[in-house]
């Protein structure tokens, strides 16, 4: 019974964090390509891209269907709603509070999507550097998307922050936690606070990936 | 008998319009990279891209194979073709000229390429706005990687002018003309001629997607 | 007897060709993310897709699976080691050096894909010209991923240099040692063979491909 209560809340814990990632990772999309000077046809579709960029290859990798935003397609209506609510009331003033307000919900969105890209690789019965890797794909490409879209250098590949580097780490979690006979759903939800945390602890100390000899 | 003239008009004017269409997207995907200083094989290559880009990540998003150019590979033959005779005959004198009258006949490759990616999208069970974004996406991929390759903002993303707005809002004609039992080819028609009518109401009465707060 | 030895050698040749292929363009999208000042992650990123992204896109038109770096996932082990090795060995002023000196073994990667490439579509039953695109998209797209990424104009579509040009032209012969009756890896390392040739020939010689009019 308490084992049920405990699945039940770590179910509903995922899918709000979930919820509170795509959301995350759309108004980053968002912002960028309002700031870019894009139209709101382009925003709409770099708001897209930026959400589910990640998933949909992986999900092509790996050959699932059907997509994310194909199955729940409510989302869809989700980004159109987000594009006109920021056509009436987004000003340029208020992008970059939101920017910087945005990355606490990023580092969610960082590890529910890596998290769980990691055990959707495993559960098709891929290797474990494999899902890893997955994980890191679906957390990182929607952003690099976002930065092709709007013609600059992806943030992922050259800020120094660790940000593909913390999905890595956690992603390895998620195969310990696998290999110690976890369910599938508190594998990602304890990779997932790993991630969360990590990066988290990047924000706040300011860590940096080391950098090259000049 | 009358009603199987009609048939055979429709398809032979949707063939007809498709043609058109790709060989219109194909040419705006070889000024662009002419001008851009492309090689030939650059301008052969972004060419084929703007010409098929929008079908084929339509038919990887919904798992369809072969994909179009594979299945009807004289295309690719076009494509070489159209590489060559430029390279012989198109000085850059022309490319002015040849862009606006371009304008014409892709507004029938917008018409038959989004009308037909919403109808393929619905008839392998999507539903509506799954099926309407799926043409919508046929219809702008290819000149979106036309302009990635080319290193620009995408235009389609960034020009104000209605384009992926008007194959979203055709895009429910086609829907529309399902749900009331029209057979696919005629809702592609009504859908198509839909898109196409808006498109030269958009280029001819310079109509603007609303636009942002500063 | 005598024709296992040469089997044996074959097979051995090409895999040997392979690695040192995967290598070479490897190593090209490593020393371009540096240049252009990524970070660790965004060099490790961008090597994986320049060795990688060429077979992944055939694979995803193909709709082959699994993919190339999902099967030997030890190749991901791979890129990971020479990024680190890259962190603590590679100085800027070793960046030049290592990029002539990588023209050679780029050359027979160019010849290893495109071949391979161009045989992998013709075993799927895919017609001539399909499987000579295939095997030009192997040969080069990892490259274009590279300069999409590092924010540049294509190299392999704007440099005149003859390089997706010569897998074209080679893949011919693929197709050509099938049409005879020889054996795939036979057909591989023949049309690899004239690859390579013609890519040492172009580079020794400084051909260029046609350009255009004014």
């Amino acid at each position: 019974m308490n084992n049920d209560l405990a699945t039940w809340l770590v179910a509903n814990f995922l899918n709000a964090f979930e919820v509170l990632g795509v959301l995350a990772f759309a108004l980053s999309g968002l912002i960028e390509a309002k700031r870019k000077g894009l139209d709101i046809v382009g925003v709409a579709m770099v708001t897209a891209a930026t959400a589910f960029g990640g998933g949909t290859l992986r999900d092509i990798l790996l050959n699932r269907r059907p997509l994310f935003w194909v199955e729940h397609d409510w989302w869809i209506w989700v980004i159109i709603g987000l594009t006109v609510a920021a056509l009436l009331f987004l000003r340029s003033s208020h992008l970059e509070i939101t920017e910087r307000a945005m990355k606490w919900p990023d580092a969610i969105g960082l590890g529910v999507f890596a998290a769980s890209g990691t055990q959707i690789a495993l559960d098709l019965g891929k290797s474990a550097i494999v899902a890893v890797i997955m994980g890191v794909l679906t957390a990182i490409i929607g952003g690099v998307l976002r930065d092709l879209f709007t013609n600059q250098l992806p943030r992922a590949f050259s800020d120094q922050e660790p940000y593909a580097a913390v999905a890595f780490v956690g992603g390895w979690f998620v195969v310990l936690a696998n290999s110690l006979g976890l369910p599938s759903m508190w594998s990602v939800a304890f990779g997932g606070a790993i991630i969360i945390t990590l990066r988290v602890l990047v924000i706040a100390l300011k860590w940096r990936v080391p950098s090259w000899r000049k």
